[in-house]
């Protein structure tokens, strides 16, 4: 596995040097009191107890310390008798003749055993983390995210003259920032806000001069409605436009409202692999989640026996619509019609569930070793707000710079106008973003107070910062946890961060949040306002770490 | 200055290739419409404004371009006019003779000159520091910083094996936790808390088995009651000890009083160079910042003719003291006695003054360029607890381990134990700390409930996973921001960071902290508790911003 092997071997092979001190291990494994098995940051080796009279101050410390405990060893390096070899372990051909033993701290008994593939909930992880962290799984996330990191680092840093720049955390809070962290400080009714991310400084420093900036910044984002608090991004992907003028119904109507489209995805393959229950599943799919009618369209016209509509589409209006979707025999369409967007994520969910689907069937889709990275480009600048119509807001946030080419638009019809935002994604999942940002004052007071008629007093150092000579700029985002959880695999972002917060964000080790006692709130001039509510005030107090429990 | 300038003589001199196109520079300064310097993060370089008619339009941007606005040109390289060199700049054999211009961004008129030298007030900094990040200094600083972080990466991440791991900064409150900035969740009465360091992860990582962890991690600390919030170290040297039963009053005093010490320090060639008035000095020194009496004792006996208790030193009981101090005739000894800490402390400010005015009399004492590093070690583990007689606190913290030699004193004569707590310091200032941490549960137990009354359920998670084998362990935390500043020679640690706080933790660039709409505490369960005083009450009203003004 790592150095300290090869050092063993080295040291055992070129110059017959075979004394070695193994320090500082947890004991591992014990076999019938004779082979103990001892791990280190490098890995495992098998030591020998030694068995005889004199030595039974050495075979009584290794015997008796419990599993986890820390020890300390001294020896000499041997070959294992032939027969005995252990091809599956690195280290497998040697052991190490114990001469000397200690035993540096003693482990309790475990909670759970430091093994692979030993089951243990998430919660007990989290709880005994600092165990948890001696897996090989975990061991392996955090050493390998250190050097990815390192990896950018010398990229950015040493190839290309990036300055790695520290930017503050105790900041304030940003238009519409409902989900930033505050922090009472000792003047009364003053906080700081925690901030989403480096945006206002990134920017600041190319006013500045620093003209390539980087940072591996902490953001922190208040998900308190969402269940799961780290952060996670979404993507959006854009599938076939298609426009019918349509006899049928539900096309029809969703092409008569306002944001109404009929889009549709083509599975390849999809009519040789995909069963009525495969159709069935994904219809149910649609409808359970997100409220949609889904039409299957086969190619095959007799196929369609069964819907009038896709029979017309295929045999006589949509001989256009066919070929431009570039449909085989063997393919089935998806159609939809809706709401732009809810009939665009329906299709990205649809396009997930048909690839298991037709994996699930012995299809080879997608390469489990290959990492297929893409950019998603030409968003939108402006969406409509939810719940106010007439109203726009920011598709990735305000400061985005729109296309040169559609500036024009930016009076008459803002919500035609693309940005110049760009979100990476890689394996089908969203790993960064970023934009062009404006570097122009008035642009970005127009969209700020005109179109996206926000209150600009809270930017007004970033907007006079703009006047100051700004050069063009801008930047991307990578989520750093994100990107490592695909890296290595792992089923959830926790499993690549050491002490992540559970899914409602607490630390279940240490237990925080945790209550205060209103003294040490006093000089921060805030007090608790507890809920009203007599059923939470009486499961606050029947916590026994309530202060007034 | 920089590579791009490299770029340019290389390009001009071993190619033959002159054309060239600088872009997004700051015009810097500009001369008889005629020469126009250019700043970029590479350095300064001086461009030729076509003066004939057919280019009165690239002239017409670059004159009218106003100071610090952002232009790109293109032309040619060439070389100067002899006689017009400039050989104190580095691109000062060449210049640019212009073909195109290009105005990116404009600059409104500044707050104050970009120029070395220029005075601003410190707030005007803070408040423009997107500006002031354009001065030769602060670009210096931040680069150099970036690029001295990188080192120190580079030698513990890929030299040594050290893992870089991220730690939490939403944790939980520590015991005699005064410093801690509390962060309000959405949970009723739960806070957050940000650390003063990661000084229980960094533990937890070496029970996890991460055996090299390493980290550049921020550390808040809420220093309400001082002036100035940035993190500030304070340096502790020791002195020669000295003991003398005497006949002499104060002496006496000192020593009949518990901690009551005599010390002294020997000034090298203080006799020879320093004057009846910088004797003075030092002794009002003492008197006005440290309430304490000083004696100079000079080796020559008759020099010391106005204290008796000078004289009965040199010439009776001394003998052996004078011989201790190793003092020679030229030197000056100075005196003092009282409590140790303070008596200490005085000896170590009266020796940086007494370098002063030594140096200032043209003694050769620091070399500036120079960096002269040293070990603190020996301190006592725990020392008296101020206004709690009889009580005591950790002097560093309560996770350092006591010196193996002196565990048997601890339950009968806590105080006489030393730790294995190590500073070091720079050039006289303090830029680091750190200890050898106790691993085994029973004595961080004992230390914390026995010794220091302190309440353990805080640290529960902490005592436990000890508990689990945890190995032997300690470590180091450098001040980077106070290094930074020794480093750069910089007058203040402001000076090294980006967007530092003022010195009352103000962000004065943006405003923070700010007042929050109450609205927006609601989902947090707080509420300002407005001070009842009148006074405070009718600033903050006055306050466009308050809410309720």
């Amino acid at each position: 596995l790592i150095w300290v092997f090869c050092l063993i071997y080295f040291a055992y092979f070129k110059f017959g040097l075979r004394d070695f001190i193994l320090t500082c291990s947890f004991s591992s494994l014990i076999r019938q009191n004779i082979f103990l098995v001892l791990r280190d940051s490098h890995g495992l080796v098998q030591v020998v107890i030694p068995q005889d009279e004199s030595a039974a101050s050495v075979k009584k410390i290794l015997c008796e310390a419990p599993m986890e405990s820390v020890v300390q060893v001294s020896g000499t390096v041997i070959s294992r008798p032939p027969g005995q070899e252990n091809p599956k372990m690195p280290t497998g051909d040697i052991e190490i003749k114990v001469k000397t033993a200690q035993l540096l701290n003693s482990c309790k008994k475990l909670p759970f055993e430091i093994k692979d593939f030993v089951k243990k909930t998430e919660a007990l992880r989290l709880q005994y983390r600092y165990l948890d962290l001696r897996s090989f799984q975990m061991q392996y996330n955090l050493r390998l995210r250190s050097q990815m990191v390192m990896k950018m680092r010398d990229y950015l840093c040493n190839l290309h003259g990036f300055v790695d720049v520290e930017t503050p955390t105790l900041f304030k809070r940003t238009p519409g920032g409902a989900k930033e962290f505050v922090i009472p400080s000792r003047e009364p009714g003053r906080f700081y806000s925690l901030p989403q991310s480096p945006q206002q400084f990134k920017q600041l420093l190319m006013v500045g001069g620093l003209d390539r900036y980087f940072q591996v910044a902490r953001c922190y984002r208040d998900e308190g409605s969402r269940p799961d608090r780290q952060p996670e991004f979404t993507q959006v992907l854009s599938y076939v436009h298609l426009s019918l003028t349509g006899s049928a119904g539900f096309l029809q109507e969703a092409l008569g409202t306002a944001q109404g489209t009929v889009k549709a995805m083509c599975v390849p393959d999809g009519a040789k692999f995909l069963t009525r229950k495969d159709i069935e599943h994904i219809r149910k799919f649609a409808a359970d989640h997100f409220n949609q009618e889904v039409l299957p369209v086969f190619p095959k016209a007799n196929r369609n026996w069964n819907s009038p509509v896709a029979k017309l589409i295929v045999e006589e209006r949509g001989s256009g619509f066919m070929r431009r979707m570039q449909a085989q025999e063997g393919d089935v369409l998806l159609l939809t019609a809706g709401e732009h967007p809810r009939a665009c994520s329906l299709l990205g969910q649809l396009r997930l569930e048909c690839a298991d689907l037709l994996e699930a069937r012995g299809v080879v889709l997608r390469d489990p070793a290959r990492f297929s990275f893409l950019w998603v480009v030409d968003f939108p600048l402006f969406l409509p707000k939810e719940g106010h119509p007439g109203e726009l807001e920011s598709a990735h946030h305000p400061f985005t710079a729109p296309h040169p080419s559609d500036i024009h638009l930016l009076s008459a019809e803002p919500e035609k106008v693309r940005s110049q935002h760009y979100d990476l994604v890689l394996n089908g999942s969203e790993i960064g973003g970023g934009s062009i940002r404006i570097h122009d004052a008035r642009l970005q007071r127009h969209i700020l107070e005109t179109v996206l008629k926000e209150d600009v007093t809270l930017l007004s150092h970033l907007l006079q910062a703009l006047d100051y000579g700004a050069p063009p700029h801008g930047g991307i985002a990578l989520g750093l946890d994100r990107l490592m959880c695909l890296v290595t695999g792992a089923p959830s972002i926790r499993d690549v961060i050491a002490f992540p917060k559970s899914f409602r964000g607490h630390d279940l080790m240490s237990n925080a949040p945790d209550f205060i006692p209103p003294e040490e709130l006093k000089p921060y001039h805030i007090q608790v306002a507890w809920p009203t509510d007599s059923e939470a005030e009486k499961s606050s107090m029947n916590d026994p770490r309530h202060p007034e429990s």
